[in-house]
Formats: C-alpha cells, sequence, structure tokens
C-alpha cells in the first residue's frame, strides 16, 4: 500500500462517532442511568452483537428496521472450504436491531440459571440498516431495562419505572419532563365498546398513537379509511384527549365505567392503572413529574397494559426521550410460554446527540485530568513524577507533562483541555517539598507543601 | 410463527454470553481498569463497530484474522433499488478486528479537533470471524490505551504503561505478575551485529518471540531454516535468554554494547530501555513487578521501541495477559505521517473468562441489591416502599419484594442472590417507623428505627 492513498477514511455514513468531550459526556451519562438502573436492583446482561437471523426475525417487530446480516471475508484460499461447508439460511448470522428478543433468547438460553422475576438492565449497541437521517443511526446505545416473571408480576413494577425515569433525568438534569401513563387496556375496552371489530383494535391503536404528531384531523381520516364511522372516530377522539390532572382523568374513567361502558377490559386497565398511579405517588415521585393520557398507546403492538412515554417539556420536537410498557407474550417467545414483562428503553445515543445540538446538556472537557505537573526543569523530572503518583493515589486524575515546551505553552495546554489545576515546581521548592499551584479557574496561584497540595485540590474540587 | 416451533436460539458459535453474576464482574473489571486509565489522563473514545473494508484492510496487521462483512438484509421489495445502486467494493463496510486502524482512521478524522499528545482509550468490542476455539471468541471486549504524538513522544509515557499495568493488576488482585520489558531495536541492533542481513531481521524476531512457546530446539531450527548458521543462532539464544536483575542486564547490555557490538540501532535501544526503566522506578513500580527480558519481541511487526509483556506468575500458561509497545507509523498510516506512539492491550474477554475457568477471579453475586425489604403485609407496601427509596437515597442498591411469599421463600431469594439484608416490618414497627434488620452474612437479626437501621447498614457494608 503506498501510504494514505486513495483510502478513504471517513465514517460509514450513518455510524456516529463521539469526539473525546462528547464521549465522556456519554460516559457519565451511562454511569448515572446505571446507578439508578441498580439502586432499583436491576442487575447488568449484555448479549452478543450477533444473533442469528431467525432470532431476530422470530417476531414481526422489527417495523421497518432493517437487518445487518454478516458474512466473514475469507481469504481466496479458504472460500473453498467454505463452499464445502455449504451454510444454509439456518447459519445466517445478524446484528441485533433492538434488545427485545435478544432478551428473549437469552431467558430461554439461561432458564435454570436466573432468579425470578429476573430484573436486568442492558446498555449495548444496537444496529439498523436504515437510511441515515438527521439524529437516526445505524448503530446506537439503548438502555433498556426490563423485569420479567415466570407467571405472575406484580403492578408496582410497572409503578417503578415512572420512578425510575424521574430519577434519571433528574440526576441528568435537563429541566422539566413529564412522564405520561396509560394502560392498552382501556384504549381496548373503549374501542370495543364504541363497536371497532377486534381484529382492528390494534391498528386503531396505531393510529391513535399518531395523535401528538399528524394531529386530529388525519387521525379521524385514518379511522374512517379503516371503516370506522365519523361518529366512532370522533368519540375515540373526544376519548384520549380527556384532559386534566391525574385524579380527575381517573374520576372520568370511573364514572365512564360505572356508567356507559360495559367492556371488561377497560375496567381491568382502569384498575391496572389505579394500582400503578397509587405506587407511583407511593414511591414518591413528585406530582409535577407524572400524568395520565390517554392519548399514549406506543406504536408496538406488544404491549398488553401499561404504556408510557416521557415529553421533555418545552421540547416536545425531542419525540418521548423514554418510553416503554407492559407485554405478557414477547419475552416467553422462544419457549412457547407467557412470561409478562415492563420495561423502559431509552435510546441514549439519540437522546444525547439531539440533547447536545439543542443547548440542553453540554460536552464535558475533553480529559479527565483536573490536574497538570508542569515541566519546569527537565532534570526534576523524578519529582514531577514523584508528585504526579501522591496525587493519583490520593484519587486525582492527573497528565505529567513531559514535554520540554515553555510555561506558557503548558498552561495554554491545560486551559485548552479544561484541566483545573497546574503544579509548578522549580528546584527550590523541590528542595523544601513544596510546590506552586495555579487554579486556572480564578487564575490565583498559591505556594503550598506537598501534602497540603494534595487537600486544597480536593477541597476546591468538592 | 408457531409459538418457539423449530427456532435454534442459542448463541451463535463463539460469541460470548454471560449469566448476571459473571457481567457484574465485567463490568466490575471495567470500573477498575477505566479508573486507573483516566488517573494517568487517558480519555474516553469510542469508534464504530463498523468501518469502510479498505479501512480495516489499510496495513496487512490482521494476521490470520477474518474480518465480518456486513450488509443489509433488505426486504424483497427494496432489493431490486439495491441492485439499481450498484454497490461496488468501495462499499463493503465490515466489523472492526481490533482498534488499532480505527485508532488511526479516528486521528485522521478528526485531526483539528484533538489535542496532542492524544492519551486515549478505548474498551470497545471487537469481531473477528476466526473458528471459535476454546477461549477464542468472536467477538471479545479489548481494553486499549495509547498515547500519539504528532512529532515527538516522549519515553517517558513508554515508562508510565508498567506504572499503569501494575495499579490495574494490583486493583483486580489476581497475585503475582511480572510486566516484561524489552526494547526491539536492541533486537534489531543484536541480530545486525550477528549478521543476519537486514530483511530477514523481523522474520528472526517473531521467530525468537516464539521461545517460551516452541523451546529453544524449535527456534534454532527455524532461524537455520531462515539461512542463518547454526553459530549465529545460537549467539541469539543465548542473547535473548540473558538473565538477572533489571541492573545486571542492563550492565551486561552496556558491556555488550561497549565492547563488542557496533550497532547503532543496539545502542539506541538500550539508551531508551534505560530511560524507560529509570522512569519506571520514578513512578514508583515496585521492582518485583517489573523485569528486563531480552526475549519479549510482539510478533506484530509495527513495534519499533519498547515492547511489553506480562505474566500471571504461577500461571504462565495463559499467555501474556497484557501487552503492547511503541510503534512510529501506525497511527499515521492515513494521513501519510510518522505518529510515533506508544499502548498496551488487555483482552478483557478472554482474560476474565480464563481467569475464572482457573479459579483465580470470583464472579460477583448475580444481582447488586444489597438489602431486600420483605413483604410481610400486602397492606403496608406503601411503607415498604418508602423505606426502599429512604435506602436508595443513602446510596444503597433495594429490592423490594412484592410478591406475596412466605418469609422463608423470600430470605431464601435473598440469599440465592447474596442479597445480605432484609428488612422486615410487621403492623407494631410500622407504627413505631421502626424495622427488623436481619444480616444474612452472621444470621443476626436486631430491632432499630428507621433512620439508624441506614447508617447501620452503611457501616457493615464499608
Amino acid at each position: 500500500m503506498v501510504k494514505g492513498e486513495k483510502i478513504n477514511f471517513s465514517i460509514p455514513s450513518g455510524f456516529p462517532e463521539f469526539l473525546p468531550s462528547e464521549k465522556r459526556l456519554e460516559c457519565y451519562l451511562l454511569e448515572t442511568i446505571r446507578k439508578v438502573f441498580e439502586s432499583y436492583g436491576f442487575t447488568p446482561i449484555e448479549t452478543p452483537a450477533v444473533e442469528r437471523l431467525e432470532v431476530l426475525q422470530a417476531k414481526n417487530n422489527q417495523g421497518d428496521n432493517i437487518i445487518y446480516g454478516i458474512a466473514p471475508i475469507l481469504p481466496p484460499n479458504r472460500q473453498l472450504e467454505k463452499e464445502k461447508a455449504g451454510e444454509g439460511i439456518s447459519e445466517l448470522r445478524a446484528l441485533k436491531f433492538d434488545q427485545t428478543l435478544p432478551l428473549a433468547a437469552y431467558i430461554a438460553r439461561h432458564l435454570n440459571d436466573l432468579t425470578f422475576p429476573f430484573a436486568r438492565y442492558q446498555m449495548d449497541m444496537v444496529f439498523r440498516g436504515e437510511r441515515a437521517k438527521d439524529g437516526r443511526f445505524r448503530q446506537f446505545r439503548q438502555c433498556d431495562i426490563d423485569v420479567v416473571a415466570r407467571r405472575e408480576l406484580s403492578l408496582l413494577y410497572d409503578a417503578q419505572m415512572p420512578a425510575i425515569i424521574s430519577e434519571i433525568f433528574e440526576a441528568i438534569n435537563i429541566g422539566d419532563f413529564l412522564v405520561r401513563i396509560n394502560n392498552r387496556k382501556i384504549l381496548t375496552g373503549f374501542f370495543q365498546s364504541v363497536g371497532v371489530t377486534q381484529h382492528k383494535i390494534k391498528t386503531c391503536i396505531t393510529i391513535v398513537d399518531n395523535l401528538e404528531k399528524v394531529g386530529e384531523a388525519k387521525i379521524k381520516q385514518n379511522l374512517e379509511k379503516e371503516g370506522l364511522s365519523l361518529k366512532q372516530a370522533q368519540k375515540i377522539i373526544d376519548f384520549v384527549q380527556i384532559d386534566g390532572d391525574v385524579d380527575d382523568i381517573l374520576d372520568k374513567l370511573k364514572h365512564l365505567s360505572q356508567n356507559f361502558l360495559e367492556s371488561e377490559q377497560f375496567s381491568l386497565g382502569l384498575m391496572e392503572l389505579e394500582t400503578v398511579i397509587s405506587g407511583v405517588r407511593n414511591l414518591g415521585v413528585s406530582k409535577n413529574r407524572f400524568a395520565v393520557d390517554l392519548s399514549i398507546a406506543r406504536g408496538l403492538d406488544y404491549y398488553t397494559g401499561t404504556v408510557y412515554e416521557t415529553t421533555l417539556l418545552g421540547h416536545e420536537t425531542l419525540g418521548s426521550i423514554c418510553s416503554g410498557g407492559r407485554y405478557e407474550e414477547l419475552v416467553g417467545t422462544f419457549l412457547g410460554d407467557k412470561m409478562p414483562g415492563v420495561g423502559i428503553s431509552i435510546g441514549l445515543t439519540r437522546l444525547m446527540s439531539r440533547l447536545l445540538k439543542a443547548g440542553i446538556l453540554q460536552a464535558l472537557p475533553p480529559t479527565p485530568a483536573q490536574v497538570m505537573v508542569v515541566n519546569v526543569r527537565e532534570d526534576l523530572m523524578p519529582f514531577y513524577l514523584e508528585i504526579s503518583q501522591k496525587l493519583r493515589q490520593a484519587g486525582l486524575n492527573v497528565l505529567t507533562c513531559f514535554d520540554n515546551w515553555n510555561l506558557k505553552k503548558q498552561f495554554q495546554l491545560a486551559d485548552k483541555q479544561g484541566i483545573r489545576f497546574c503544579v509548578i515546581m522549580g528546584y527550590e521548592e523541590v528542595k523544601a517539598k513544596k510546590c506552586s499551584m495555579k487554579d486556572l479557574h480564578n487564575r490565583e496561584q498559591i505556594e503550598l507543601t506537598w501534602d497540603k497540595l494534595i487537600r486544597e485540590i480536593i477541597r476546591r474540587l468538592s
């Protein structure tokens, strides 16, 4: 190869790559999310990026997502061998496009080694071969939690989800948000009661799910296309727009249930919703963080009960920043069994990239180093190394400047990288086990003993 | 699809998948490694799993590793569209098999946004389409650091590497280990001085690199195959086996350099090695943690100076658990420029799996939860939720038992998952804002107020 010639080294379109300052923000977000997940006892797992294609296609739930297949690029001398092996369709491998079917496969693979209810989190990369559009990635990280039971799963697990969402977004500090809660059984029951035929209900729910995006008129049109009368469509639209605080809405639903609707689904859904809301309150979620919103449906048709969406107030165009719900059959797919579960998902890569663009989140300094030990005189390097190690042992992140640059350039380097403290030692300081510390936040420079230096830096950082 | 029928949901061969207890250990190892990396000012980056194939094939450094290509599996109605587009070889995408060329591409892509010397760490998954053998994976995580300069890179960066390796393996606490250090220039210089022709030197170094694996006789044979005389081969073998403590070996090398060898490479390598060793000492690395070993060469032919291997003493069969070295041209590949760098790599997936198998590391409990709030009476659930939240706010990981199982079953569940504390409250306790705490480590059960409970659990955990 001639060096550098002709090679296109740009990032393949649609694959995100962050600068250090952005990647450090992602690490911080991941740690914050992880801590909240773990505080509720969720345990980490990771499934391979690669699954058998038949696993990923086991349900028609990939929507329009295009799956990436993988195959080894064999050197010519091994092609033959491969042809002999005659790998068929059952040998096809592909990259996972979400973490749902992989979770189902994981549970099927390790059924007897897991404890149920099984509460796991997963923050893996997933891959989608779709056209790369603004804010859409072909590789991105999803932060998912699910809790899955063998038979029965308490509704209090559903109640924990809004508490977890609230804690995460409060910790990340992105402003006011609202977790909007609904129950699919309420929608199903209502649709039944206005006379929508059973096999059209899922389609109608999917239509209604777009209310916020496409507006009332379009929804009406689409419902009528499905054969609903104008009156039915209007009833549905009026229903999903029932407004008010949580108790108002619950009262209205109770009123409807007791006086007008004779649907078991509806009353079951209402009972579930009440239990969940009561749990959310008992978990101390502040009342401005959650609402009942009957228009929330979640497009994915595997949800059967509680559903959630999270809106960043004032930034509604971002769409839901954390969504999920309860399902009955999904996780048991490979076991031929029902296994109820409830989960939520944060599309972290997309969320972070949009929050950065909107100025809601700021990238971090490009280095984790908090201290730079400046190189004043090359022959004092042993002492620079010694003080660097002392600072590290105290838990600080330290860069030692090995290049023999002038002091101005070294300070500039620290400044450019967001390193707050510079430690400066000439011959006299070293002899006295002292040093100068420059705090680049306020340009203050003070002289200290080595021991006091460490304490002073820690004090200023805390 | 008929449920569960016929679908092979097993893990594709060669792709690792951990149980929660193992994944938790991996998370712990990653955090430990990350902390050490960051304490030396290395900053995180992540390159996409997918690169253009031409990037991954830019150097012949993939050895026998087979690259996985990827391609979208298009639904039939989009196949045509694809054929029209006529994607050629330049459109081929593939999964990265290591992090070296991706680092070179990253630097080329972001050259003006990075600060040099650029010190980065990366703990991404890499993929190799090789035959899955014991301990060999097709997907695994590598923990790499490299520091790269535009022009000159101080040898003190080389000196930091053994310090970093030592801190990591001391923190992980896997027993005694030894970082073995050498310099390729010393080998090259010696080979020159015994008359090995220039173009055979790299091959001979690769041969010698296998000394420990295949033994002296085989090495001799292989060197003779390359046209070396028995005498030359013997000289080389005697040389790389020079034994003794660090100063002994340095003295012997100095003696050779001053009296017998007239090789610039040799004396340059020796000077570099002395500088590195002196830095390692100034960084306070304990003397039983590192050695000079002239037989270390690293097979990969891009190393040009310092090279490292790390041996777990008493477990030599594991091979090197952390290796690396200095290179000159690799990272500048796409820029057509020399960019000196030095780095090390830990093959974490393989290392962890082998250390687990050898009993050197133990998996963690399968849940991060430290406390389980027991469900004594369903109607007290609001209080169970309240105390759970109080414990979480104090930084503890808490499971609330929502299932109405008998107490024995709940304690068993806690025990099975390695949850240490159970919090038990009946009606009387709740009324008095008290509870019982059972410590499953010693089976002790005590009664406490809620406030004291939190302090007592934190005390016992610390």
